[in-house]
């Protein structure tokens, strides 16, 4: 099989732009559907293909965690195929008036949301992303790039071929998704590709979104990290932090919006503290902490200092202790990668400083940041969750996968 | 005078940035006025400071229309200041909430407008932009970093020594607002500071854009240039759209929302070249066109290739001629830099399928692309026009300085 070359790609995604730009909800559902009839269609050769990846990833003594993330069986493909019927009965961001006023000389002025134009997604392992991403970028009328892990590749390429068949069916230019195949070098290629590509999304871990970041001279939409704080104020209900805690940190430990630090308030810490514990360490979950918390419970282990930075994602937790809320804004200030921060309290002076001076993409009072996701927010679909401030900020779903145009109407006004 | 070390300027920036954040409209909107009153009552230090730049450009033989936009005096100064009281009067976009539902759950969640923190803006040669910019960054909650011209840098420190007595005055943090100085390298310190600078604003022509887009790692708020083009259709109205020519091309010529290109369709050229040849010659309009352009009127010039691409910013237009409305968009797309274009046509299918197909900012129907401005929109303030599509595209007004903040607020719901 021979690899497309990027630019010829890049340039059909740009003619496909067009055509998918303008596309009715009707047509573009149609395809949506038609999309998940072509992958149930082709459900052997996409298992088939997957098992050649599956089996790749073996022999080069992939851990199984990962090996999961590649497999897909029926049931997955079912859901895969699911995802693109729920995307068709989502409501067409294209064509939203967001504002609109007239001038005092009758000129009109609607701001109206339309497509990105060509979206290029950098992700990693899941094959799931292939089509989830594709149907994302179709309903928002943008055509996409998508550049999947090389350990995904042929399972990507199963699935791009029954999606562009899907496309082909109901009479969409099938340029408007494309596999981005190719070594390491075709992520600088995409990067580079200002004016072809007007969007670039990585998918994946810090060090994806961090390269892509930096690298990229296309404009980027960072999907970022999430090194969540829970704050426990001196006012809280304790029985309340608790449960809080525990739901944040183990209903799914391995995702963005997962909790990594516990930041207790020294008067309540040694009532608190040990309940906490016992909870965490009952439900299997090792409990890192500084040295006041573990003065406090014997069961606590050391923390290294930079590891107050980084994402756990796994069974562990770490601990501080400070002594007032100006602390605890100043710690989660100094160590937030800015997604989703909580805080417990009944103090009303508090929660209002929380929310006003903690800087992130979500702040929460008395609620798990497990919350902080599209599907939970009722948006239907997500793209991912930014921690940036440009654009969007949070989870992103389709109307942030489009950009606005003024559209202006007059009979012959100058200035 | 020792220049200020620009990493602590930043730290300083991003400590003032937390309290002019939640600082109250009725605070903010006290050191607008104070901020004007300083820049009148310094009127002496200003001019004077200013005469120092003016006259070491004459002595390095810069152009008189650049020293014109370099030159201060008493009415200028005093629009300076009116122009801050402007801001003073206009709504505080913080604290907007701009969505807010309830889960089935009970979790409540508010989607609410924030500053974006420290905005770092590149400009060029005119000190008015100082007060400007500090005023727009500080009226939508942002410190500010301001690089300006080493062309206008005793102006603009005299300016910003103003500026800061003035918050100093009012009792705002004065590392609100900050002069960045020092040479060409300073600006790469600049685009490399991730994590101290949140934004960056280059203001000026297409080389400091496209350097600053490029080589910036933090995030870019891209003010674009404007090859604008306007589309006769062979059912426009031709007095229209001589009087429309005329004055998107004339009205002021240096500006990027003026006219560069007018595209004729071939059916009517023959009736509306001479007559529009007409108008822009009396105007002292040098016209430069296509071969079938120079074919039906021989006062039109020569044009060389490259020249489609680039802006004018002079009395100078180009004519290209098309066969129809397919051709006009598909000329337009190949040269468009995404800023405002405009047909002038009676027909409402070809109306509809301009506004579609045209990829940009602004697209205008039988109106001036003079009109797309933030003034002339009616936002009362403008930090530029983007032609960017991610966060912001258009007239760039306070709104756009923010970004936004998920507040979720339960009482104790897990997942």
């Amino acid at each position: 099989m021979t690899t497309p070359d990027f630019h010829d790609q890049a340039l059909g995604a740009r003619a496909a732009a067009i055509s998918v730009a303008t596309a009715t909800r009707a047509t573009k559902d149609a395809a949506l559907h038609a999309m998940a009839d072509a992958l149930l269609a082709n459900e052997l050769s996409i298992l088939v293909a997957n098992q050649e990846d599956v089996e790749r990833a073996r022999a080069a003594g992939t851990s199984e965690a990962i090996i999961d993330r590649l497999s897909l069986d029926s049931s997955r493909l079912a859901a895969m195929a699911e995802g693109l019927r729920d995307l068709a009965r989502l409501a067409d961001p294209v064509g939203e008036v967001t504002r609109g006023w007239q001038l005092p000389n009758g000129v009109h002025i609607d701001q109206v949301r339309v497509p990105l134009g060509v979206v290029g997604i950098i992700y990693e392992a899941r094959p799931n992303v292939t089509a989830d991403a594709a149907g994302i970028c179709l309903k928002s009328g943008n055509a996409c790039l998508l550049r999947g892990s090389s350990s995904a590749v042929s399972s990507n390429r199963a699935i791009v071929q029954a999606l562009k068949a899907g496309l082909d069916k109901v009479g969409v230019d099938a340029r408007a998704v494309n596999l981005i195949e190719g070594g390491h070098e075709i992520t600088d290629v995409m990067m580079a590709a200002r004016g072809l590509v007007d969007v670039l999304i990585p998918r994946g871990g810090a060090s994806l979104i961090e390269a892509v970041v930096r690298g990229s001279q296309v404009p980027v939409l960072e999907t970022g990290t999430g090194n969540c704080h829970l704050y426990v104020d001196s006012s809280a209900d304790q029985d309340m932090a608790c449960s809080i805690m525990l739901n944040a940190k183990v209903q799914r430990p391995s995702v963005c919006n997962a909790l990594e630090t516990l930041v207790v308030n020294a008067d309540i810490a040694g009532a608190f503290l040990p309940t906490a514990v016992d909870v965490l360490v009952k439900a299997g979950v090792t409990v890192h902490g500084d040295d006041r918390a573990k003065a406090i419970d014997s069961r606590i282990v050391d923390v290294v200092d930079e590891e107050w930075d980084s994402e756990f994602l796994s069974l562990d937790i770490r601990v501080a202790i400070v002594d007032n809320l100006d602390k605890a804004i100043d710690f989660i200030r100094a160590h937030s990668s800015g997604h989703s921060e909580t805080i417990i309290t009944n103090d009303a002076a508090h929660q209002k400083r929380f929310i006003a001076e903690v800087d992130a993409a979500a702040v929460l009072v008395n609620a798990s940041s497990r919350f902080v996701d599209g599907g939970q927010f009722g948006f239907g679909a997500e793209i991912g969750i930014s921690t940036q401030k440009l654009h969007a900020r949070g989870p992103m779903a389709l109307p942030e996968m489009t950009t606005t145009k003024y559209v202006i109407t007059g009979d012959g006004q100058i200035r």
